[in-house]
């Protein structure tokens, strides 16, 4: 069944126990090659798995988000100000309260599950910056709106900028972590960070939805 | 920095060389607990990681697929078949078709990814059964109407457990596996069974987007 795969750039395969013979077991790549032949998937964005520099789980997380981010900036990279501002009914959001919105929801995950704050427990500067963004509504329809896309974008890049030095600090042990989150069922830090991720994928479908019906 | 996992059911921590001396390296859950303790994730939707029965990466996949699969089941499964039929527009498909849709693309995912078979080169009966619901559009706006909640619940689900009957058959190797796909660039069997989860979310935010709008 295992065929060779269709990557240019690929690593050697190299046995788990002659790996730990040579005693570099802990380098995060090579806690998988015991099992299979791995591509470096750090290059492509459709390449998804372990990335150099981060943890296996970790990795293969954040290929996931990067795939996701690449959909969400390709989808709406070339919209005016008038477009990202444009309500399609009097309740909806605009795309570009909901791209400030996916950029508010990372940085609350980040405080959550990086710094280990209670969910909301903010500081009144952090909640100041972001609480309209992540709240959407009345207010992000009155506040958000005038930027050209750069904006967003530029804001989402540097908070991802956050997202990646913090996952590079931490390993498998930490995206296993578990509290109590979803339905106050035990929530390890994958599933909020997966959260984040397909979270942008929702929004992208809604953004998907207005494109289609912007005014011409 | 590693602290206790909040979850219940857990691992012994067993270094990958006394694991690689007991020679049981092989065994998926195994391959991950030569770097740190892995809580047992299987029962519980927000525990996001390996599963029993599953190689690590194919496990954690399917752990953030059974995760989406649940909030789109939650966010539909009281929907009456007039809501499910809904138009919001001329233009746009009703929250069964993208139902749907969501069975007819995972089932061309398997045929692509399991089957190997390339992208729209299936046997003429499966085009009969899925290229409408596939397609979504005005075929899928006359056609797909009329069918309970369960029906599309009952399909989704079927189509699951032969992803997950496939899945536990095939190893890391395979979901490492690529081929030029998106955008034609290489695009490894991760990729693409991400892309058929993030798509379940693509289209719950259209879902609630039309939920919210629905003729009291």
């Amino acid at each position: 069944m295992m065929k060779e795969s269709n990557t240019t750039t690929r690593r050697k395969f190299i046995k788990g126990s002659s790996i730990l013979a040579a005693g570099i077991a802990a380098t995060p790549l090579m806690s998988f090659t015991n099992e299979v032949v791995l591509p470096d998937t750090t290059d492509n964005i459709y390449l998804v798995g372990p990335q150099k520099g981060y943890s296996p789980q970790i990795g293969t997380l954040l290929s996931t988000m990067t795939m996701m981010r690449a959909w969400v900036i390709r989808t709406v990279k070339d919209l005016t100000i008038e477009q990202l501002d444009f309500q399609i009914d009097e309740q909806s959001n605009s795309i570009g309260a909901m791209l400030l919105h996916l950029a508010a929801t990372e940085r609350y995950y980040q405080l959550n599950t990086f710094d280990e704050i209670p969910w909301g427990k903010w500081d009144e500067d952090i909640k100041k910056e972001w609480d309209i963004a992540s709240g959407l509504g009345k207010k992000g329809r009155e506040i958000i709106k005038g930027n050209p896309i750069n904006y967003y974008l530029q804001t989402l890049k540097e908070v991802r900028e956050i997202t990646k030095k913090e996952f590079a600090k931490r390993d498998d042990s930490w995206i296993m972590k578990s509290e109590p989150f979803f339905s106050n069922q035990p929530t390890n830090n994958y599933a909020k960070w997966f959260h984040v991720c397909e979270h942008e994928s929702n929004h992208r479908g809604q953004i998907k939805f207005i494109i289609k019906r912007l005014p011409t």
